[in-house]
């Protein structure tokens, strides 16, 4: 798919078929992740892919917008390093490539950013010095909502503000 | 351009030609970063873009890496609002779509991120309240270097860490 479209046309995804995701995807969506930009090129990320469901289901339990992460069939969570200091602009950007990446296969996700960070990093055994950013479920769409966005002549400034 | 390839295929860019980024082009840049996902949809950015030279050449010279602003047809500042809790994250999210929509267009940028902030509010008069994310130069890439990422499989980690 044109990049422009993907990027215009992808809207956050909350209901997945049982499809799963095959291997081959999952690698080219953590690839697009890799090669995001970051400060100094530190690559301050690292990814844990979640197919288990009973681990999918007890993350669940901790998102208080994202119970659907039980339903998916994979998931990625974005786990940064706070020693470099834009470790969230930075693992931003690669969980943006990821969804693209996936939208472009025609797999949805959504960022879930509301988590029990701690009681997820235990479940998934994340050191105490890493954050969590995100865990982004990752499946075929069962449903794509429509979305809007402000207009564009009210977010933009000629020159100066 | 398929999005894979833009998303793999993208480097920053810090050279540019002297060739103007046409209106339509700039306009899809700013489309791509409209449609970012943010929390609760707030979309908490707003842009504004730069074809001052005199004004580029000022913001040249408060950031520290980001000299050759000074030398791009134009540049893009993004600035967030921090009453959004997520407003970094989100604003990041809608610089890599803009710098994705660029590059299939053919067109570079960077992420300036080392800015003295204050300096560069005034001159573009963003009121104090607002946070200026970065100022991203865009234009025809006049070199384009080569870059390296860490192996996929020394930041996966299957199932938990």
């Amino acid at each position: 798919m044109d990049a422009f479209d993907c990027i215009v046309g992808r809207r956050s995804i909350r209901a997945f078929k049982e499809d799963e995701v095959p291997d081959d995807n999952l690698k080219k969506i953590l690839e697009a992740g890799r090669w995001a930009p970051s400060a100094m090129n530190k690559q301050p990320w690292e990814f844990i892919t979640i197919h288990d469901e009973s681990t999918l289901s007890e993350i669940a339990e901790h998102a208080r917008y994202g119970s659907f992460i039980a339903e998916a069939p994979v998931a990625v969570a974005v786990v940064t390093d706070p020693s470099t200091k834009w470790h969230e602009i930075d693992g931003s950007g690669a969980v943006e490539n990821m969804s693209l990446a996936a939208w472009n296969m025609g797999i949805g996700s959504c960022w879930i950013g509301s988590l029990d960070r701690e009681k997820v990093k235990a479940i998934l055994g994340i050191p105490n010095e890493r954050h969590l950013l995100t865990v982004m479920p990752f499946g075929y769409p069962a449903k794509v909502g429509s979305s809007t966005r402000k207009d564009l002549d009210t977010i933009i400034h000629d020159e100066s503000w």
